[in-house]
């Protein structure tokens, strides 16, 4: 259990932390910064690490500041009919989007767009929290499900971007079950739809 | 024919006229802000405005400091077989990123997330010069059409923000013709398929 009271020097402490993280995980990705590294460069002992922040997953959290867990809410946002699925997602992301996380959440693609340390975790966590768990929990086909999620995310992206950033009308203002009945399709046809032949890459492309 | 000497106080009036322009321009909107308007608000003669500028198109592509006019190679894009008009799309947006105005045009996309002047010039760049123009060159359906193009801009910002922002793979890597294969149709669709019936919203909405 995590102390709560304060003294002085742990807030110095937790923000060494959450820098060194912050660079491990941009520099390594998810997987390849592990606390011990990230304690080694804040120069605390791991302990300490997972005394503040509980597991690597939390700290990746934390030091990304996230508002929410996407990989929380996705299990329960795809749970249900499989032909529905695309409605569902795009349904969940703006009910966060509506929500008070949606301030934090549009800070956070501020931040990404303007610093690349930040939108290097951006990513790790559209990667590794969101495609991953969209993966699995639809049983995608592996070789497939990078395009698939590459997809969505653009769609989703842009549709974030639009309705909630630059706020371009009708889609800044129509009502999300609108918004859910016009790019559920897309999405849907995204996951579960064929995807075309590409194009032969060059061989020795730069 | 614009002066091209330089003379002291120059580069002053014309950055007066710049920053009036983009309040203006941001404040009222590209119908609403006059040269007349805008001029007053630099303390400078309209005639000087034009001066400087020629059109009130091209004061408003310097003020949003768009490094291409959209609205001149929208209409050779578009051009050709309507069937695969999407795709062509798509491969227009491409190429002007992957050239050297795309460095500029990332830029203004960074500036326009943290700056909400931008983003509303942004805004007034996207709906006037390339909205209007893809609605008259493809004649869409005057009550159609903004969403139709609401659609298709939260597609193709979402392109640009996966694989040139965020730089998520694959879509970061993969070849432009792969991405047009893969996107082209979802354009097409939002541009000619059938739009699904909307969910009425409830009268007296905030």
């Amino acid at each position: 259990m995590p102390r709560t009271g304060r003294r002085p020097g742990n807030q110095d402490t937790r923000e060494a932390i959450l820098g060194a993280a912050r660079e491990a995980f941009a520099e390594r990705g998810y997987d390849g910064a592990s606390i011990r590294l990230i304690a080694g460069a804040a120069g605390v002992d791991p302990a300490l690490v997972h005394h503040y922040f509980g597991t690597k997953d939390q700290l990746f959290l934390d030091a990304v500041q996230a508002p929410i867990d996407p990989g929380k809410i996705i299990p329960q946002a795809l749970a249900g009919d499989r032909a529905d699925v695309g409605e569902r997602l795009v349904r969940t992301v703006l009910s966060v989007w509506d929500s008070a996380a949606g301030g934090a959440a549009a800070g956070m693609l501020r931040s990404a767009v303007g610093n690349d340390l930040i939108a290097k975790m951006l990513r790790e966590l559209i990667m590794q929290r969101i495609f991953r768990r969209i993966a699995k929990v639809l049983d995608l086909d592996p070789v497939e499900a990078p395009i698939r999620l590459g997809l969505v995310a653009s769609q989703i992206g842009g549709l974030i971007m639009i309705r909630y950033i630059l706020r371009v009308e009708p889609m800044a203002s129509l009502p999300p079950e609108a918004i859910v009945t016009l790019i559920g399709p897309t999405i849907q046809g995204y996951l579960d739809g064929p995807l075309p032949a590409l194009p032969k890459a060059r061989p020795g492309k730069p």
